[in-house]
């Protein structure tokens, strides 16, 4: 760990959690740009989602473009954490509408020289067992 | 992004691949004493599970001595990026045994003063949906 690596810096958390709300925006809106530009368009960026594993943006943008927008939901309890200027987590808990089981998404946010970046992404829906 | 940040630098991926299969081996055996020393010993740390949320390392070492151990495994695909000298993301796909559908588990690693450790991770089965 690099001596001026800060946990939870509060305006480290401040930036990431506006892009993770604009990000959130985006989903339910299903703007796909906005979540294009929102996400790092690399080879390493993965996203696993409820029902598929996606490897590089490429992939990711594909799916969007033929999934006809995500179910709509409500979010519960969210975490935004910082680990030094450049590096964050997001983590939430949501319901979808009609659906009473707890979904959980978690989102590895860095930032770039165009400003932060998803660059990995899981989704999934709680299921029995451990 | 600070200008030096380097994505995949082949030693930094190196030592994330050795830790992660560390951890691997710990989970695999319950060594709940080397699984604990590979989680970040703080609040911030989260853990998705298949059918639990866990927020901070407390809860997270209780969930394991409590557990009698994880399902025996084997890993499929698996993804280790990093991003800077101290920031990376190990993913892994794996099958339970006895069980057909594909498991998903995400990490998000961060070096510190004492090693490389696990700040958060998402472990899911996939699912119906998207």
């Amino acid at each position: 760990m690099t001596p001026e690596m800060t946990i939870d810096d509060p305006d480290v958390v401040a930036e990431v959690t506006a892009a993770f709300m604009a990000y959130e925006a985006a989903l339910m809106a299903d703007d796909v740009p906005a979540m294009d530009r929102l996400f790092h368009d690399h080879p390493t960026t993965i996203r696993y989602g409820v029902g598929e594993v996606l490897y590089g943006a490429d992939a990711i943008r594909a799916f969007r473009k033929g999934r006809g927008g995500s179910p709509q939901r409500r979010l519960g309890t969210v975490a935004i954490h910082s680990f030094g200027r450049d590096h964050a987590t997001a983590h939430a808990e949501f319901v979808r509408k009609g659906d009473r089981r707890r979904g959980r998404q978690s989102q590895m946010w860095v930032r770039f020289a165009d400003g932060w970046k998803v660059v990995a992404a899981h989704v999934s829906i709680e299921g029995a067992g451990s």
